[in-house]
């Protein structure tokens, strides 16, 4: 089992290239088969099945192999990690803005304050 | 300007490493210099100045030089896009899981049916 840190590693460097991004989009809509997955990249099957292992690899991607065929399906959870990750640092930095935002609205509330009395 | 899939393959790049990640994690609080995002990192001064390039060749942080001090901030609009593209996976797979959900249901009434009727 990785620890969170290690994960995150992995699911970002898994996302950033845009054919692996490509195949996640594709199997956010429904599992599929490694050839339905290579058919609109331009890359060979090869290529796509390195890519394949990067996604399974960070846990993106799960895949089963019945008879001939390999299906793929997405598995949500380390893409929630990666996105709680996100959220949070957001949250941060909104509640950071809201505060700055209060304080110039006292600032303003000060000023008028201020301006009447004098 | 960056293309959309350039910019978040940057960002996923730029996020797929702990340290980097821990500087997002505190610009997220609020601006720092760069020694202050140094000081909990277990690493050299020219390390963190590596990393910090990083973020600010992806746009997650921008950097200010006044006088001595270069004090970098988090910039929103880079992580922004990471969060929508992850989001929109999400919705796929949240109205695929709905589908499929309304089609058990459709299933069981059916079946419901079926029972009461013979």
């Amino acid at each position: 089992m990785l620890n969170q840190s290690a994960a995150l590693d992995l699911t970002f460097q898994a996302l950033a290239d845009p054919a692996r991004r490509a195949m996640v989009e594709r199997l956010s809509k429904s599992p599929a088969s490694v050839s339905e997955l290579a058919r609109p990249l331009a890359m060979s099957l090869p290529a796509v099945m390195q890519h394949l292992a990067v996604l399974e690899s960070s846990g993106l991607v799960v895949s089963q192999k019945i008879g001939r065929v390999r299906t793929c399906r997405i598995e949500p959870k380390a893409i929630s990690l990666a996105e709680q990750w996100i959220n949070a640092r957001r949250g941060e930095w909104e509640r950071r803005l809201d505060r700055l935002g209060d304080y110039l609205e006292e600032l303003k509330a000060k000023g008028d304050e201020d301006g009447s009395g004098g």
